[in-house]
């Protein structure tokens, strides 16, 4: 069995198999058009639609990204099987979902900006320690909810809940997942009432589109902080930034944006108490080599395959 | 058994005793100076060496900050014992260890400049998910070295150890703590040589002055981070900054410095990929009204006492 790795990832595989280093920016070598499994990892669009023509042995392509959106759309004949990345980014993302939650509650970025102008911040000081408003300036004993509780929220919440946070979900059923109450959506207003920080790790979908509008953020505890490391897609950004004006969000970060690279002329820049990061929690798959490899060996074997989301 | 608890802070004590909250910028008034037990928080050296004065029938001085220096100097009569608040400041100081660590190594500070100038950091983006640098940017497997593994450090090093990271300590004698390897200080070097990530929790002492200093910072692995929520006297702050503009550490984050409030005119301010908080760790004891309830009734059993210091 022939796979191709791409050039943009480094895939130490052990299982029994030839694998063959592919440039995601040169048409495959006519040598290599007869490969069984295509691996693929920051290709463009142009490009797979160009594997999905000439690849005829074709029986799997196995994404390392999340979401197998581009795979799918890019055309390979209905028989081969696409597998996602979903998983490899958990590690990575909670990390920094967990840098944002905490850089908001614990307000790094006010506090950088202070550094700038060579300021020891004493309200700051002050309001974080005072006995009325300490409890806004930690984790501990807060009501953490994140809306989209699949993979990744199942690694962000126990290092949540260490931190004394009591963490709910939000997802489409309800039911208790990996010992957490989830709730279903439909009862979203009620959870947000009562909720001090809001994480979204949502998907982009047709209903996740501005989901996060100013309805929601009104349903929220007054003060409360917004962190979103899903897709800018869900925001309504207009809606977040007054939120921000008003103060009834206190702080938020957020890693994506409904246009990427933001634009230096988007308002959400200068949004105070907002800290933006360039779309960075992901694109660092860890246990990459670990999925093909288990894969290709199901594949082999016969048996179903990991992440499989078509057919 | 009369108490007075200060008013600083809200203390709902449950135990069988006289409470009286005083003003800690007043004299005691004559009509309480029969108390039995002094809480602390916040109080001047000079209002305690007053307390030391004109509470005869004194026989517990329980402060509520992690140390109890000030309240060790007041002059109280050798009889009477001391308790510190040593734990009470676990999960607030290690929450902020956690969040400054996680910025230095996601470099939050550094996006936070990007955007104030409306800049999406293309080479950060790269440089984190590079196949040679992304180590550099994430904890998971990162080598973090804690150098004063106490009471904070037992509760910070297990949020480390859910990201992935490998932990072990510094401390004046070896041994297994709370299940981490601790190295005696004696053995520095070695442990420093294969350290990605140095955190100080080290208190001020005469041995502890300037310990972090350009041997120190060389030892490093190069390009490691420096983390510091012990106290700014441990630090040779020259070195510090030299160690930063040579690149030999790649970032910092510190919430200490020699000279608190830091003054306008310090270089520290303007060190590169460096983040300065202003000494807010701690300052929000948990649990305060729990250890005094505790140490009360052991005091009226006539028990030993937590966090006893003195005699
Ligand atoms: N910032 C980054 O760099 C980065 C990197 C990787 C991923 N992401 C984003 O993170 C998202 C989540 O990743 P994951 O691996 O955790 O995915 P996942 O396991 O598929 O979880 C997605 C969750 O979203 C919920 N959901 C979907 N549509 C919903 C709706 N309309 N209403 C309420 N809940 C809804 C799902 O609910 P059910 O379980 O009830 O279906 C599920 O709990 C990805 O789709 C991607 O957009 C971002
Ligand atoms: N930034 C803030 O807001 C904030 C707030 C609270 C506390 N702090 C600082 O954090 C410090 C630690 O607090 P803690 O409650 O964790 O104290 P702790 O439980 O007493 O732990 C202190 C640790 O430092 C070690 N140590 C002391 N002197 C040393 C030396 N010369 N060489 C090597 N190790 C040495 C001790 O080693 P042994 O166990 O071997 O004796 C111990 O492991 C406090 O002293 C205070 O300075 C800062």
């Amino acid at each position: 069995m022939k796979i191709l790795i791409p050039n943009t990832i480094a895939l130490p595989l052990t299982a029994d198999v030839e694998t063959v280093v592919y440039d995601i920016d040169a048409d495959v070598p006519d040598e290599h058009r007869d490969a069984e499994v295509l691996v693929v990892w920051h290709n463009s669009s142009s490009w797979l639609q160009h594997a999905a023509r000439v690849l005829p042995r074709l029986q799997l392509v196995q994404a390392l990204a999340s979401g197998a959106d581009a795979v799918l759309n890019a055309g390979f004949a209905a028989d081969v099987r696409i597998c996602s990345g979903r998983s490899l980014h958990d590690g990575p993302v909670a990390e920094h979902a967990l840098a944002l939650i905490l850089s908001a509650v614990r307000r790094l970025d006010r506090l950088r900006d202070a550094q700038r102008e060579h300021r020891w911040d004493d309200e700051f000081i002050d309001e974080q320690s005072a006995v009325e408003t300490r409890a806004l300036h930690t984790l501990s004993g807060a009501r953490v909810t994140i809306w989209g509780f699949g993979s990744i929220a199942s690694t962000l919440a126990p290092s949540l809940t260490a931190l004394g946070a009591e963490v709910q979900g939000i997802a489409r059923t309800a039911g208790e997942r990996s010992g957490f109450d989830v709730h279903a959506d439909a009862d979203a207003t009620d959870v947000l009432a009562d909720t001090d920080v809001l994480v979204s790790i949502l998907p982009a979908t047709d209903e996740t589109a501005d989901l996060f509008d100013a309805e929601v953020f009104a349903a929220l505890k007054p003060g409360a902080v917004f962190v979103n490391v899903g897709r800018g897609a869900t925001v309504d950004e207009g809606a977040l930034i007054a939120a921000l004006e008003s103060g009834q969000l206190r702080a938020a970060a957020i890693d994506v944006a409904k246009s990427e690279p933001l634009p230096a002329s988007d308002p959400l820049w200068d949004a105070p108490n907002l800290l933006i990061t360039p779309h960075i929690a992901g694109n660092r798959p860890v246990g990459a080599a670990r999925l093909v490899d288990d894969n290709v060996t199901r594949l082999l074997a016969g048996d179903g395959l990991v992440n499989q989301v078509r057919p």
